[in-house]
């Protein structure tokens, strides 16, 4: 879990963000809460083929009298997370999280306070920072996602996302949610599709924060996860540690993979924005009957970002948005979704 | 997932089953329904402290001025299958589907019809059968379990499953379901649990029927699981292909953690009936507020079977209730169900 996490950010991404990162987080304030939809489905949605083809999708796939009707039961819509539901510049929360996380792991154990990388992240020297490499990372994600009980890894999770600031905005990041996708998710749930995340970052991060910030309840989120073992503490009383070995990396055709293990069915929807989300799609599109595959493209350096090669936006630095995978959206039908043109507003609060 | 599932059956087992089993499948009708609740809840349960204990626990979890209140998100109750919801005995189910499709594997792959253990399997030669080592099973398990695209499986196993019938009843297997568990499936959703299955047998086997055969969506299910591989046909179309590579052994100390994995929490209620379910069992009641241990004692000779150490019956074959498990039961509070006692009648056609 931690390795792949890892190697799906390149090295400029790592520079980048410790330029803006703060090392710690800074004072808090209450998380934000996932918006529903406001009287009118996807009211944050500009009228156009986007918009149109969720709305053309939900009409045939929920009326009785169309031929591409589908039983409640079967309808399944999946989303990627980083890049799709929030805000993953400059950094994937998952990993300010880490970084975060480490004086408190020195904390605990001692030894590796003069031990790099951790020496280096403690120093808060960010020009050292930029220069650790992908082990040095790795061994970061691993010291601070497994090795401790679930309940606790739990507890400071909630505690940090609860808390933790995005730099740009000054916000929670759970604030960081775009509107127009909530809108999506509280639409699809009003016409009784099963919402999941799917998402290469980490099932059990995820998971502490997915019911309040997007309405979608622990088990209908499949990510990279990671084993857990059972045991039983000094007065025999059992509990789960998290264990440093891989058991699913929920990234390309481990999407799909993931989607089998623990869903168990084809969505009939999939929302992505990189070549990490292709498999995914693709899967769905391979089902017959309605079916809708969307790609959020980050077009809108103003409101968010821009980046990604296709439509000639600089490179990007973390989900990659290629001119492969742009291709491949307009060749099998998939819509892709400009945040610029589509959407009225990026964020619950603009 | 093949080792272990049959690791999970002893030789006794198997020489007890293949004494009474038909080779092959007989004549076939439609399968059974799942029951509801029929106005009163748990009509076919006695009055006794076992339907008390699941009144009591329902209303404890439900009535808001309870001080063990509890949330509808997060009551999740688990139940294992064989010998908890259905029939496992003489052989667990899933078992005699691998045995009945290996002519059809056979057919295949015409090289495997000499050689052992397929030859013996194909013989008819229930002496011989019987004789049968665990890695013979094994590789009949591997065989006829993992190779296909995830789709060829489902429809195999859905045929089968709609068409198989039990040795002693001459009844589809799906008919030997618990009518009393039925009842307790209806009652905790009516009360709004999400109820999840949690077996030791194959994920993906019971996905194929849960949802027709208990109201049960497979995305409820958690199983022993395998991985399974994405790649693309010779038309470019994706397709998920089953491995013989064990992602999941949903059995022991593998319940909470596969529990962990696909559902991400703690369940409220866990019913079993044996070992493999101790530790689900254990981890439900490590939390804490109101929670629901039931195990299943199977002393009805008569109207299904009588098996387990406990309470001197004869030994298990197949699903164990040993004596150290029934004495953990009464030290942790967990609720003993008598068939024999407890339930007014077994199946929904009594």
């Amino acid at each position: 879990m931690a390795c792949d996490l890892v190697r799906a950010i390149n090295r400029r991404t790592l520079v980048w963000a410790l330029a803006v990162l703060p090392v710690a987080s800074g004072a808090f304030v209450r998380p934000a809460k996932a918006q529903g939809s406001q009287g009118q489905p996807l009211a944050s949605w500009n009228e156009g083929p986007a918009k149109q083809a969720i709305l053309d999708f939900v009409r045939a796939t929920t009326d009785q009298a169309s031929p591409k009707f589908v039983p409640p039961e079967e309808r399944i819509a999946t989303f990627d997370q980083d890049g799709t539901l929030w805000v993953e510049h400059p950094m994937y929360t998952q990993v300010v999280y880490c970084l975060d996380r480490v004086p408190a792991v020195v904390a605990q154990k001692p030894e590796l306070k003069d031990r790099e990388p951790f020496k280096t992240v403690l120093s808060g020297n960010r020009e050292a920072m930029a220069k650790l490499s992908l082990q040095d990372l790795e061994e970061i994600l691993l010291a601070t996602l497994t090795g401790m009980p679930v309940e606790v890894f739990n507890a400071e999770a909630k505690k940090w996302i609860e808390t933790a600031r995005h730099p740009r905005w000054n916000r929670l990041y759970t604030e960081l949610t775009y509107q127009p996708m909530q809108e999506v998710l509280q639409y699809l749930r009003d016409n009784r599709f099963k919402t999941f995340i799917v998402t290469g970052g980490g099932q059990d991060f995820v998971r502490v924060y997915s019911q309040q910030v997007y309405g979608i309840p622990p088990e209908q989120v499949v990510g990279t996860a990671s084993g857990v073992k059972y045991s039983y503490d000094e007065n025999g009383k059992p509990f789960l540690t998290k264990e440093p070995k891989l058991l699913l990396n929920d990234n390309n055709a481990g999407k799909p993979e993931g989607i089998h293990l623990e869903i168990g069915r084809r969505p009939r929807a999939a929302f992505g924005n990189s070549t990490g989300d292709r498999e995914m799609l693709e899967y769905t599109g391979a089902g017959d009957g309605a079916r809708l595959m969307m790609l959020v493209l980050h077009d809108d350096a103003q409101r968010e970002y821009a980046y990604g090669p296709a439509r000639d936006l600089p490179e990007s630095k973390v989900g990659t948005f290629t001119q492969a995978l742009y291709d491949e959206a307009k060749k099998d039908g998939w819509t892709v979704i400009s945040m610029k043109g589509d959407w009225k507003r990026i964020f619950a609060f603009d």
